[in-house]
C-alpha cells in the first residue's frame, strides 16, 4: 500500500517538528531543510509561528493547503487523531511516523498502533514505521539521525528492519563513496514491512530510471513468500540484491528473538530462501557495503580477471582471495605477455598479476588497461592495485583509470590503498562518482560471494507423473502422527517416487506370496508402534520360504506387532532425502549420503520447496561427498540425474501436502541405473 | 646481526639527502627531520653545504665526527664504497640501503648485492636492504615513504619483506588507531631478512621496555626453522604474533614465484610452521590490522564474552561472528539478569546481548560494565557497542568506555560505528591511546581467530622406545627409490610403530612356516617392482594351507615378483597417516580417516615433525571425521590415544631420517584396543 507521494511529495508537514536539533522532531526540521528539499516544507507546533525558518501552525486546519506527507513526531496517544484530521482536512494519504511508545513497549502501545494502522488503511493510505528513523529519497531528507549519503537514482535502495542498523550501515557505506537512491526504515512495520516495499520495489520498477541495486537489512522474515516473489522478480528484471539476515547461529537466534520478540526462523530455511531467490547474503555491515559497491559496477560475464598492480603483496593476496572462492587469475602466457611485458619498465611482470612496479606510470597503466579490455576476449575483467609512496601525488594515475573506467567494455574494479596519503586524489575520485575498495581482500571476498551466488530459480513446479488428487485423497484421510508404510508407499508413488518392490501382509500365507511375487532375496519388517530395530524386528538377506515362514512367526509374537512388511533386498550406495515443514518458508528439504555422513559428518544439502532440476542438481554438487557420488576408487556411484529427479519430485509432493511436517526417505539405494527408497517416515499434522 | 645502534644511533647520515622531496633521497631527510629527531644529523651531498636545513658535506672524511648509522640512497654501485669510508673514517656499524639496483635487478647487480653485503659483514656491521623503504623506530623515522604512523613503546613492532605492501599496510592501520613501536622493511634481504629480525626481537627481549606485539608480513619462508624458534620463544615470553604469508592458493603461489622468483613452499607447511609456533595467520591488510588491534588489549583469559550494545542488530550479528568462530554469548539468566534488567531504562534486554537501547545513557553504561567487571566470574570479557544517532554528541560514554577500560580487570573492546557522524568524539577517544574496531562482524572475526590459534607446541622430541642407532643404520644401508616391505617393516619398529604380524618369503615352505606361526586367516601380497593390485598380486583371507600353496605358486608365475609377503588378517576401522619432506621446513605429516574420507573428501589435517602428544591429538580432534573416530552408531571407534602416539612416534622417525623424501602409512587398521599398520609405502632419496 505504498504510494508514489511517499517517495516524491509535493508537500511535507513535520508534526512536532521544533528548534531543538537534539530532539527528532528538531533534527528531521534541520536535515529536511539542509537537504534543500523544493516542496512546500510545513510544521505544527502549537505557540510559534515558525520553526528553524519553516512556517509553522498550530494544527493541520490552520495549514495554508494540502500536504502529502506528514511526518509525525509527536506522543504515540496524539498519533492516531494527528492523521485522521490531516488526511480529513490536507488530504494526506502518506505517514512516516518515527514516534516510539507503539507494540515495542507492550499491550498498551499495541492497541495504539492498531489504531494508528487502521485509521490510515481505511484511507488507502502509506504508514511508514512507527518507531522508526524515518525515510530518505532523492526529493527529501526524512530521517533525524546521522549521517547522511551521497544521493544519486542510480545509487541503492535499501529497506531496513533496524532503524539503528541502518545508521551504522551507512556509516559504513560513507567512506567508500556507496551512493543511495532511498531508505526505508520499517520501525515497528504496523503497515508496511520489509516484504511491501519489495513488492512497491517490483511493482513500480521502470528500467530506466529505477536504481537496479537494492539492500536488505532484516532481522525477521515475516513473509517469506512474498520476499521470494519480488526479489526474484527484481532480479529477473536486471536488479542485484544484498541482504543481511541476522541470527544465524544458535546463540544469534536467541539474541534475535531476545531483541525482536518474534521466534526465529531455521537458518536452513532463510539461506534456501535466499538462494532461491539469487540474493547475495551478507553477514556484516562491512561486508553488504562492500558487495553493494561491486554492484555498483558491471556484473562479470566470466569468472577470468586479470589483476593489474603496482605492489606485489596486495596483487598476490587478492589472488588468493579470488582463487579460494573461484574466480580465475589466468596466467598470461605467449604473445600476450610478451606484448604486454614490452609497455613496461624492466623489472616489471606481465603474467597475471601484472606488476607495473611502484615505478609504473600512468601512462603504462592505461596502455595495459586498453589491451586487457580489446585484446584479450578471454579476460572478463580488471582489478587494479594503485596506492602512493607518498613521494608524488597520484592524480595522474587516478585520472587515467577514471578515464578507463568510463570507456572500457569491461569492468574495472579500483583499489586504492593509500586512503591517508593520497587522501585528496581520492576524494577526487570519490567525487566523480566511483567507488574505491581499500582493502583487496575485502574486494576479492565480495567478488567471490557475488560470484557463487546462483540466479533465481526458475518458478515452474515439476508436475510430470505426479498424481496431485490422489495425493491430496491420501493426505486428508491419513490419520495425524507417524504413517504407517502402506500409506507413505502410496503416497511417494503417487509422487512417481520409485520404492523398492515390497508389500504388507498381515498372514504368514500373505507373506509368502509377497516373497513369490517380488523374488527372493527379501528383508521382513515389522510394523506397528514399536522401534524396529530394537525389538529385533528386521530380518535382511531371507533367501528361502522355510527362513521367511520361521521368521515370521518370530515377529508376529513381538508384541505391539501387527504385520509385516516383505521387501525385496535391495543393493546400492547409500542415500537420503529428508524435510521439514519450517513455519511461514514452507518445506526446508535435505539431501545428502545416507548413514555415516549425514549422521558423522553432518555432510547435507538444502533447498526450499518447490525445487526445479537445476536447485536439485545444485544441492547434490554442493555435497563434500559429491565425489562419493560421482564414483570413485573404482565404485560406479549414483546417478545424478534420477536422485535430482527424486528431490524434486518430493519437493513437490511436499508443496501439495503442507500437512506432512516431516519426511525422511533414509536409506535409498542406488547405482547408475536406478534409485530407491528402501525405508520413510513421514508426520502428518493437520492442526 | 642486528646491532643496537640500528634502532637508536646517536647520529645518522643520509648518503644522497638532496633538497627534492620527490625523491627517496630528499623525502627521507624531511621525514626524519619532521619526526623530530634528536641526535646528529647529516647529509652526504658533494656541492651543497645545506640540505633541508641539515648539515651537508661532500664526503665521509669532512662528517664533523663519527656516525653511528649511514641511509644510502644513491646508485647501486656507489653503495659499496660509501660503506667501506663511513666504516672507517666515521665507524659506522649500521647501514640502510634504500637504493635499488641489485639483485632484484639480474645477475650484476646480485654481485654488487654479494660486495656489499661482504662490506658489512666484515665489519660486523648490520645491513637492511638493499632495495627497502627503510626503518622507522621510536628515535627516527627512516623510511622515504608515507604515512607515517603514530609511535609508541608498547605498539607493534612490524617486519615486512615487501616495502609496498608495509605501506598499505600501515594505511590500513592509521584509521584504526594502531600504533607502532618499530617498523622494518627488509627489500632484498642481503645480510638481514624477516628470520634475523625475529632473531634480533627474541634475543633483545626485555619484559618491561619491548613491545609485547609482532607482526609479519612474508612471501618466503626462507629459514623456517629460525622463524619457528624465534616466534615460539617470543611466544613464550609473553609476545603476541600475527603473520600474514601470502601465497596460499595455486594461483597464489605461482603469483609470489613470478613476484619475488623464489620457489613458493607448499601452503600445508606454511600452515603447520605457524600453528606449531603459535603465529596468528592473518590473509589480507584489513585482517592482519584489526588481528594487531585486538593483541593491543587484554588477553581473553576464557571464552564468555558479554555484548553491551545501544542497537540490536550489530549486537545479533557480533553473536553470530564470535559464536559461529567458537567463542561464548552465555545467556544470562536469574539474578544478574534481573540486576542489570533494573538498572536499564524500560524496554531494555539484559540477556546478553545486553541492549540498553538509544536511549542509554553514559551512567547505565558505566554500570552495567563494572557489574560484568566485578559481580560476574563466569565472564570473561566485554563488547561495547556505541554509536550516535546524530541527535547528541557522544563524548560523555565514550568517556565512561575510556574510565572503564583503564579499571576494569576484564579486557573491554569498544566497537564505535559512528565513524562520521561522531567523527571528532571518536578521533578523542582514539587520541588517549586507544583503537576503534568500527564494524563489530570484523572484530568479531578476528577475536576468534586469536582464540582458535595453539599456543606454542613444546619443543620435546618423544624419544621413548625409539631406536635411533637402528634408524640410522637403516636408512644408511637403503638404497635410494621406494623400500621393500622388509626395510619398511625395520624402520617401523625401530621407532615402535606396531605393525600387522607379518613375514617376507621367497619360498613356497617360508610361506607356510610363516603362516602356521602367526595363524590363518592370512593375506598374501607379491614383493617386486610390480604394481601389486594391478597384476593379481593381492590374496585376503587364505584360511588353509591348500589355499595358501595355490596362491603362492600363482603370484611367483607373475613376472618381476621376487618373493611373498605372509600378513595375519585383520581387522578395524582404516586410518591413514602420511608425511612429505618439504625443503627447509621439514616433513609436514598428514592424518586422517582412510579410504573415501581421504581420497574423496580431502579430510585430513596436518603438522610439522617432529610433533608433541598435545598436536597429534588436535590434528586428529581437528578432523571433520573425527565423531566416527570416536565412535558413532553403535561402532567401538578407534583408541584415540593409540593414533595420537603413532603419529608421535612417525614424525620422531623422520626427523632422524630426512632422506625419507615420502611415507605413507595406508591403511593402519584398528579399534579400542589396538592400532596396526597394514601397507605402507616409503620413498628414500639420499641426494
Amino acid at each position: 500500500m505504498i504510494n508514489k507521494t511517499l517517495f516524491s511529495p509535493s508537500g511535507i508537514v513535520v508534526v512536532g517538528g521544533s528548534e531543538n536539533i537534539s530532539k527528532p522532531g528538531g533534527k528531521i526540521v534541520k536535515n529536511i531543510v539542509d537537504g534543500g528539499y523544493t516542496g512546500n516544507l510545513f510544521v505544527i507546533n502549537p505557540g510559534r509561528d515558525m520553526v528553524q525558518g519553516v512556517a509553522s501552525f498550530s494544527s493541520a486546519k490552520e495549514l495554508p493547503g494540502d500536504v502529502d506527507l506528514a511526518i509525525l513526531a509527536i506522543t504515540a496517544h496524539q498519533c492516531p487523531a494527528a492523521v485522521r484530521e490531516l488526511a480529513e482536512l490536507r488530504n494526506t494519504r502518506a505517514f512516516i511516523v518515527i514516534s516510539a511508545g507503539f507494540s515495542e513497549e507492550g499491550e498498551e502501545g499495541a492497541l495504539l498502533e492498531n489504531e494508528l494502522r487502521d485509521a490510515v488503511n481505511s484511507l488507502g493510505g502509506t504508514l511508514i514505521g512507527p518507531n522508526c528513523i524515518g525515510v530518505i529519497t532523492p526529493v527529501y531528507n526524512g530521517v533525524f539521525t546521522s549521517p547522511v549519503p551521497r544521493l544519486n537514482p542510480a545509487g541503492c535502495d535499501f529497506v531496513s528492519g533496524s532503524g539503528a542498523t541502518a545508521v551504522f550501515i551507512l556509516e559504513s557505506a560513507l567512506p567508500k563513496g556507496l551512493t543511495f537512491s532511498s531508505i526505508i526504515t520499517v520501525g515497528n512495520s504496523a503497515q508496511t514491512g520489509i516484504e511491501e516495499v519489495l513488492e512497491y520495489w517490483d511493482e513500480s520498477f521502470d528500467v530506466s530510471t529505477s536504481s537496479k541495486i537494492k539492500l536488505i537489512y532484516v532481522e525477521n522474515i515475516q513473509k517469506p513468500d512474498k520476499l521470494l516473489k519480488h526479489a526474484t522478480s527484481l532480479i529477473n528484471k536486471g536488479c542485484r540484491i544484498a541482504a543481511i539476515k541476522s541470527g544465524v547461529t544458535d546463540a544469534g537466534q536467541r539474541a534475535t528473538s531476545s531483541h525482536t520478540g518474534a521466534m526465529a526462523s531455521a537458518d536452513s530455511a532463510v539461506e534456501a530462501l535466499f538462494r532461491k531467490a539469487g540474493i547475495v547474503r551478507c553477514f556484516g555491515r562491512e561486508e553488504l557495503t562492500t558487495v553493494a559497491s561491486v554492484f555498483m559496477y558491471n556484473e562479470l560475464r566470466g569468472k577470468n580477471l586479470v589483476i593489474i598492480t603496482q605492489a606485489g603483496g596486495p596483487g598476490v593476496m587478492l589472488t588468493d582471495a579470488l582463487s579460494d572462492g573461484g574466480l580465475n587469475i589466468p596466467a598470461l602466457e605467449g604473445a600476450d605477455h610478451d606484448r604486454i611485458l614490452k609497455m613496461l619498465n624492466p623489472g616489471s611482470s606481465a603474467s597475471n598479476p601484472i606488476d607495473i612496479l611502484a615505478t609504473g606510470t600512468a601512462e603504462q597503466l592505461g596502455k595495459v588497461i586498453d589491451y586487457c579490455d580489446n585484446e584479450m576476449d578471454e579476460v572478463d575483467g580488471m582489478i587494479i592495485i594503485f596506492g602512493s609512496t607518498g613521494l608524488t601525488t597520484v592524480y595522474d594515475a587516478f585520472d587515467m583509470i577514471h578515464e578507463k573506467m568510463q570507456n572500457c567494455r569491461k569492468p574495472v574494479f579500483p583499489i586504492l590503498p593509500s586512503i591517508s596519503s593520497a587522501r585528496s586524489e581520492v576524494e577526487e575520485f570519490l567525487a566523480k562518482g566511483h567507488i574505491n575498495f581499500p582493502d583487496e581482500v575485502v574486494l576479492g571476498k565480495a567478488l567471490t560471494s557475488v560470484h557463487n551466488t546462483p540466479k533465481p530459480a526458475g518458478e515452474n513446479v515439476y508436475m510430470e507423473g505426479i498424481d496431485i488428487t490422489e495425493i491430496r485423497r491420501i493426505v486428508e484421510t491419513a490419520m495425524d502422527g507417524f504413517q504407517e508404510p502402506g500409506v507413505v508407499g502410496r503416497l511417494l508413488k503417487a509422487a512417481g517416487i520409485p520404492i523398492v518392490e515390497e508389500g504388507v501382509a498381515a498372514t504368514r500365507r500373505g507373506a509368502l506370496r509377497i516373497a513369490r511375487r517380488i523374488g527372493y532375496p527379501v528383508a521382513l519388517k515389522v510394523i506397528g508402534p514399536v522401534h524396529k530395530s530394537d525389538v529385533g524386528g528386521v530380518t535382511l538377506n531371507i533367501k528361502t520360504e522355510a527362513h521367511l515362514n520361521a521368521e515370521y512367526r518370530r515377529m508376529r509374537k513381538i508384541k505391539g506387532v501387527n504385520a509385516v512388511l516383505v521387501q525385496k533386498m535391495q543393493s546400492g550406495m547409500e542415500l537420503f532425502i529428508g524435510a521439514k515443514y519450517e513455519p511461514r518458508f514452507g518445506h526446508v528439504v535435505l539431501c545428502g549420503l545416507g548413514g555415516i555422513f549425514v549422521e558423522a559428518l553432518g555432510d547435507h544439502s538444502h533447498g526450499l520447496a518447490p525445487l526445479t532440476f537445476d536447485e536439485a542438481r545444485s544441492m547434490i554438487r554442493s555435497l563434500k561427498s559429491y565425489p562419493i557420488i560421482q564414483g570413485i576408487r573404482g565404485t560406479e556411484g549414483v546417478n545424478e540425474d534420477l536422485f535430482a529427479e527424486i528431490i524434486v519430485r518430493l519437493s513437490t509432493l511436499l508443496r501439495y501436502a503442507t500437512e506432512i511436517k516431516e519426511i525422511d526417505l533414509n536409506p535409498l539405494l542406488g547405482n547408475q541405473d536406478y534409485i530407491r527408497v528402501v525405508d520413510a517416515r513421514m508426520l502428518i499434522e493437520k492442526t
